[in-house]
């Protein structure tokens, strides 16, 4: 287990679609899977405007953010982990450049754009365990 | 996005070894990857002895969980989503059962073992758009 600088966990995350973000919705634990993109170092994710997730926004509440690459077979890849605040997009402008770059996956209206902020990274790499001091092939 | 029984959801939960378990830790969501079994309807997951996990079980609190399998490609795949009570398994004979079912994936100590007892069951399949009501091959 290798760890990861800030910029390359941010790297890493720009290089997949798929992460999960996590909040408190009614003092519980919820986590989702969507679809983000980063740009400038935010996370930028579509949402609808009924989510829990724009709820968190709304009040630019702490949410967590995770993406990986793990390899169930070699048990190798990455995952980071991100804290950070969630604020809704408003800005037209803005909203429509990230409409335009994400697709949301599941046709349902995901007219509403979430920025999460990155306060604190982290991440690291699964590599295998080289065997008395021999690097594994 | 068709919607998953509960049985559905967790026989394919069964079908992955990587999930994300999300709770609260020091008042802010957190998100972990780790590598599951489920046994009898309940998630184990191992731990080690330091873990912000291990401290939510000790006090028997919520949890939520998520594992996908979601192609970027094709934009298809499932997703199931968890919540419910995290506990420490303390029984001896029970957590000699999960260590030798469940292998940790990173060199570390593991000798905690945690059981997330499902209580809300959540999941969907994305399936490809038909169009003009003609199936996707």
């Amino acid at each position: 287990m290798v760890e990861l600088s800030r910029v390359e966990a941010l790297d890493l995350l720009g290089t997949v679609q798929l992460g999960r973000v996590a909040f408190t919705d009614q003092a519980l634990p919820a986590i989702r899977p969507v679809n983000h993109l980063v740009v400038e170092g935010d996370i930028i994710v579509r949402t609808h405007g009924g989510s829990a997730l724009l709820g968190r926004a709304l009040l630019s509440e702490v949410v967590a953010y995770e993406a990986d690459e793990i390899d169930p077979v070699t048990r190798t890849g990455w995952s980071v982990l991100v804290t950070g605040t969630a604020t809704r997009v408003a800005d037209a402008a803005e909203l429509a450049r990230y409409q335009g770059l994400l697709t949301p996956w599941i046709e349902a209206e995901m007219g509403q754009v979430v920025r999460i902020r990155p306060e604190i990274v982290s991440g690291y790499r699964l590599v295998r365990k080289s065997v008395s001091g021999v690097p594994s092939p």
